[in-house]
């Protein structure tokens, strides 16, 4: 049997609007790209919502979405993917949340939500934590870079319907947080239990000798735990058994990474890859290459053209599409006929909105048997003359494992 | 009122890929069919997934959709739309099964599957073991053509949720159908009953007159009956009571005239209608006409394109197209204005694949107020020109009552 295999490259914040900078056109249609020009010629593209047309998707839903994953069905916060990002095992019915050491005053005012952005001597803040257990719920705790941090609370029959404690900006006392539903016993209880870890994270960090030295040099101390987004761990099956593909993931970021080992991908740590504009793609594509030889599957993310959106830098967006289509020339010359290419983004992030906005993101599969349209390019516009049509981020890994022949039929 | 009707016309498995000895067109792109490109351009054409994009759909999950079910929710397995096709009356709650008459030695391991491709006789062994209970639990069995057969248990309370008899391949001994899930009694229940079948269906053929006749022939006895495919009765509303429309069905296989007669479909028998390559498709499309006369709807699958893609026989495809196109010229010479017609495929069977993938087919409704297109060919490739976009099979019938102005109106 052939040795079929995929790469999933998503673009992080591709997709964008016409700017009229750029003479109306957008970022991606600016760029010079003979590469990803090429998977348009001879693969077969189309238009895709990440969750359904018009909706505003998260990094974290849309790449659910796009491993196959419904969203509404599976995402409950973004807490626990950022514990699983950063290597924590966060199991079904776990409440996990994302934290930040935070500065405040003896009243509980917030001086510095991000404590100094703080850059070492978490891990030994976080020992002082640890270990701590609050009416009976195990609590675990992991630093992760700088202020951020992950915190899990592990009881059955914890609920996550609850309020944050963070206040979200300095000046203002933390909050306590609450049940959002009055008859919800098993929210409350995580809600106490999250006041009592924040309340105690101040007694053990207050004098902590990491914080005392930071005083003495003029720091703020983090002398606070706070911890927001909480969600309940899903019942998720695996990627492996859910599409039958051994899976990998190169990527940057925590978040992306804690989807990725969430649903059971191999994590893999690439040099120079910082999720920044200087990132080392080609790095990143030898990475993919590797993987590729003990997994069938490689999901593969690049954070830069994001940034580009969020910071309103179409010439960041621009120069990052050069750097993606040196990438997908490098994976071009190094996969053989068997192995199947998706491009795609996660979200657009256009540069007037400087957030992820609903607009489509255009898509193209290239490999043995597509059907190869009249579509020569890629980008937003031009993607819609495709033979794909407009589809969803749930069909994407479908449509892969049908061009593969490797997905089990459906009836007789 | 006009007498509006309408047929809808399935090719089974046209749709394919781009084949590189056909100069990278597909069979359908490469063949000539001027009544097929006529549809298409004074039709409004688009692709259509069967079941949703990327879905490998088999003949019956995609028939289901097309005619307006979700197969998600009504496919339990092929048995009941198999015994169905072979005239037996499944109801809600019946467990149905496809059957092989079998040929084992004494040791219950598998000489010949198919007991020698029987063709003569099977009605006298169905006989032999009609009537039996086992159980409490009522059994009926009817043979089909050649080795084929199904078997119906009926009881209240039975569970689908067994393992299969049938070990699938020759020189292993057969299997004990046990219940998937230990916790499953009314599974438990029927798997106890199919290996009292298997048991006392070889006891009453071993020595059977037709049987000891085929050994003096030196042929292999049909001496036991596998069941396999095992599903439970679903509760399909008909075809009728859900969309207004009395309908008939023309078609050549078992499995399609199963899913037909199961919502309550007038079934018919056309003359050279053989399922092959070789069919009479003329007599097919006046076997339509006829039925046209005292029905609103009339759905026809013609199979052989289906087989050329199984077969990996690109020329067995152009062919069958060319076929198609003559059924086409036919039918279009034969219906009035009043009447619509809707052409697509139940699948794509690609002969790179030889077998169902899951590329979406296009497809084409014809009749009056269409919103005719600027699509004028009728490929896979052509219809992304054209009006419709990328529909899905549950979409089907709904168009063409609305278009029909038969459909109930959702609201005010």
């Amino acid at each position: 049997m052939k040795n079929v295999k995929a790469i999933l490259l998503i673009a992080d914040g591709l997709g964008d609007r016409p700017i009229k900078e750029l003479g109306g056109k957008t970022p991606l249609e600016a760029a010079k790209k003979p590469n990803l020009d090429r998977l348009a010629t001879e693969g077969e593209c189309g238009l895709m919502d990440p969750i359904a047309p018009g909706v505003r998707a998260g990094s974290d839903t849309s790449h659910l979405a796009i491993l196959g994953y419904d969203p509404y069905k599976y995402y409950t916060g973004r807490g626990p993917f950022e514990a699983a990002g950063i290597g924590m095992h966060v199991r079904k019915g776990d409440i996990a949340f994302r934290c930040n050491f935070s500065t405040v005053d003896e009243n509980m005012v917030i001086i510095d939500r991000r404590a100094g952005r703080i850059t070492s001597g978490t891990d030994q803040l976080a020992a002082a934590v640890r270990g701590m257990k609050i009416d009976g719920i195990e609590v675990l705790f992991k630093e992760s870079v700088a202020h951020r941090g992950a915190l899990i609370l592990r009881a059955a029959d914890l609920g996550a319907g609850i309020t944050d404690t963070d206040p979200h900006h300095e000046g203002a006392k933390i909050l306590k947080s609450e049940a959002i539903d009055p008859n919800d016993p098993a929210s409350a209880r995580t809600a106490a239990a999250v006041n009592e870890f924040v309340r105690r994270s101040y007694e053990l960090l207050k004098h902590h000798p990491v914080n005392r030295e930071r005083i003495a040099q003029g720091l703020n101390p983090a002398n606070i735990i706070l911890p927001r987004g909480g969600g309940i761990g899903p019942n998720i099956e695996s990627f492996e058994s859910e599409h039958g593909l051994k899976a990998a993931c190169v990527a940057e970021t925590g978040l992306i990474n804690g989807v990725a080992r969430y649903v059971g991908m191999d994590i893999t740590e690439v040099p120079g890859a910082t999720g920044g504009l200087d990132s080392n793609l080609i790095n990143m594509a030898k990475a993919i290459i590797e993987q590729l030889s003990d997994h069938d599957f490689v999901l593969c993310n690049v954070k830069g053209a994001d940034l580009g959106g969020h910071d309103n830098n179409p010439q960041a967006k621009i120069d990052m599409v050069g750097k993606l289509d040196e990438m997908v020339g490098y994976l071009l010359a190094n996969i053989d006929e068997h192995t199947y290419l998706a491009l795609t983004a996660d979200h657009s992030t256009p540069c007037a909105i400087m957030d992820h906005s609903g607009d489509p993101v255009p898509i193209v599969f290239y490999g043995e048997g597509v059907r190869t349209d009249r579509c020569n390019r890629f980008d937003e516009r031009s993607v819609t003359a495709g033979g794909l049509g407009r589809i969803q981020g749930v069909d994407v890994v479908k449509i892969l494992t049908q061009l593969m022949n490797v997905q089990q039929k459906f009836g007789a």
